[in-house]
């Protein structure tokens, strides 16, 4: 079908539209792989609970750039080069301190890796080594400008990043500017972790168009954050808490809540999944962890509020949660605010997207897909006075 | 085959991978047309060759954004908020005067229209009217944009612009402090009608992309900067002039030049097109212009050496020109510096990118492939000494 479309057919004639893309098949990858129905998600062969049990954010970045694991030399190696990259360009830092204490956070990432780019050489390499550098100092600089826009949008100051620890350590220091607890700073890695990669997801596949014109991986980026700041992709888990918070300043019952909303045919965030028939392995994993961490910080309440909406969802709908839907409690826990949450999504899944546009810059071809025309043809001029 | 491939079946056993969407209708559009065997190409309605004859750039944006021409009082209307809507935030200016001269101009043009987002209200509200005041606005200002950091980075006052006169002619009277003629207002006029908008083009695809996760049009412009900006889509223009200039300082015979690339497979910029299998119409107006411009501007030479490597490509390899051959020389006898080309090029496009944003909008569905997972699976883990 897709064969004999190339180039004669008359697309005015053809009815078949692939709207949204819904299970066409446009790459081949080794960065992950998703069975919908068993509710397995993989990491460049590795299950994600093996994943989250083991690894660090650091190893899955080294995974899903390189395809493999790194041995100790070359994780210390990627360790310490992240740590040296964590610093922002002065403008950068100028912009982030002076633009409205209103902007989205999500704005302003996208427009600060933007920036990034007028720092960098432009060079004609492009090779493996090339793109690994830069999507080093990208994803080093990620957590620095959501910590940095947090803290002033606050009249805070600013916390310089160290150049030692993780990522997930560094960014609550940065936050706080207060040292994490052992627990805190596992937590934020596991998230990491769990968000880093997921297949060919609206923003993944922006990264790839935008990689496949052989653009700049600042672009890539840059237009990746574009697509998951819409409520539809990464900006869901937001609602989540929002909808949490809601049913908690009316007072309400979580139940009839929901079934409110389902009754008026109104959404119901952190549900459901274009991939997933059966629950999202991630939000297993992040429902043990928003169970553990909501009744240690005296969130229990959240969680018994999620438990019930989950059964209420499953009942009425046979519908199961997504990842964002524990994530939401997970981090509201941690007192990160709910305007952050598609940021950290964003510092996690960079290196999702680096890794693809390595893929995809390694092996590429433009993608151009089609459009059926369904306006006018060949109409006559009539002057503007003649309208 | 496409409603077979949603649920139950297993990826890995499916062997038709649509690389690159070649082929694949992803959209109904009523934005364009293109009939690439005829050479044909209508924008909502009207032949390209009708635009170029009777429109105005601004008039292709009403049509573009509405399907359908203004009458006199909407084009004064649209004409009005066009040129009040032209200056610039000043920390946006701030920001062209401060980044280094060296950045590239797409990059900057990428930053400024993602950061004019925090100068405006976040809003629930989200119609037409709504999208169309948007679109408005980010097309009024990426002219002011362009001509800003180009007077900056050489050393140049930035001019204020005009709050009166067409785009064009703003734009003209902004790069070089100076009203332009009739003639270069009317040929920078033509170019933006030409350029405005093409089909399902991997920035058009983007934006549009982008805009399917319910993100905002400065995200969906943002992102398509960065698709246009590689050297396969709009930075082709650039690179013709390149080889144009590279056949100047080596004082080649062009047609041996073409023919050496030819034969070490060398890829020659400005030739051939995914959709147009004879000559792309906008080539065909181009090239008219190209030949009455540069004997006006003395850059005869130039346009001679064109239509030899025209003659050469399609003797020897049987491929058309596409619309950056003549572009490049169009905008080089007005003497603009080959790197903003692609600046010059987004001018026109946001307008495109704009309306096919609304018509996604208007009825959206989330864009979401797949990828056939060529990778591992179920690999035991091994701790980082051991590997």
């Amino acid at each position: 079908m897709a064969e004999s479309l190339k180039a004669e057919i008359d697309l005015s004639k053809y009815p078949y539209i692939n709207k949204g893309l819904e299970g066409i098949v446009a790459f081949s990858t080794k960065k992950s792989f998703i069975d919908g129905q068993k509710g397995e998600l993989i990491f460049a062969g590795y299950d994600i609970e093996t994943l989250a049990e083991n690894a660090s954010f650091e190893e899955v970045c080294f995974l899903l750039w390189n395809d493999r694991l790194p041995n100790q030399e070359e994780l210390d190696d990627l360790n310490h080069r992240l740590q040296n990259n964590r610093e922002l360009p002065e403008a950068v830092l100028n912009y982030i301190k002076s633009t409205p204490k209103s902007a989205e956070p999500m704005a302003v990432l996208r427009t600060s890796v933007s920036m990034l780019s007028d720092f960098h050489e432009v060079s004609a390499e492009n090779d493996k080594e090339f793109w690994v550098n830069k999507a080093i100092s990208i994803t080093a600089k990620i957590p620095t400008i959501i910590a940095a826009f947090d803290r002033s949008r606050n009249g805070k100051e600013i916390v310089t990043p160290l150049d030692k620890k993780s990522t997930a350590f560094n960014f609550l220091y940065m936050i706080n500017d207060e040292e994490p607890g052992e627990q805190a700073e596992k937590t934020m890695d596991l998230c990491l972790i769990l968000h880093a990669e997921h297949g060919m997801n609206a923003s993944t596949f922006t990264s790839r168009t935008i990689c496949s014109t052989e653009s700049d991986m600042y672009s890539s980026v840059t237009g990746a954050i574009g697509a998951l700041k819409g409520p539809l992709h990464g900006g869901a888990n937001q609602q989540v808490m929002n909808m949490l918070l809601d049913i908690e300043e009316k007072d309400a019952d979580p139940v009839e809540y929901v079934k409110g909303r389902l009754s008026n045919k109104q959404k119901v965030m952190g549900f459901g999944h274009r991939v997933y028939k059966t629950m999202d392995p991630r939000a297993r994993i992040l429902r043990g962890m928003s169970e553990k961490l909501s009744k240690e910080t005296g969130h229990e309440t959240l969680y018994e509020w999620s438990e019930a909406i989950l059964k209420t969802m499953k009942d009425e709908k046979n519908i199961d949660p997504n990842v964002d839907f524990f994530s939401a409690t997970v981090y509201y826990s941690m007192g990160i605010k709910p305007d952050l949450y598609t940021c950290i999504f964003t510092m996690s899944r960079v290196s999702g997207w680096t890794g693809h546009y390595i893929e995809q810059a390694e092996n590429n071809r433009l993608i151009r897909p089609r459009a059926l025309y369904t306006g006018e043809k060949n109409l006559d001029w009539v002057s503007a006075e003649n309208r």
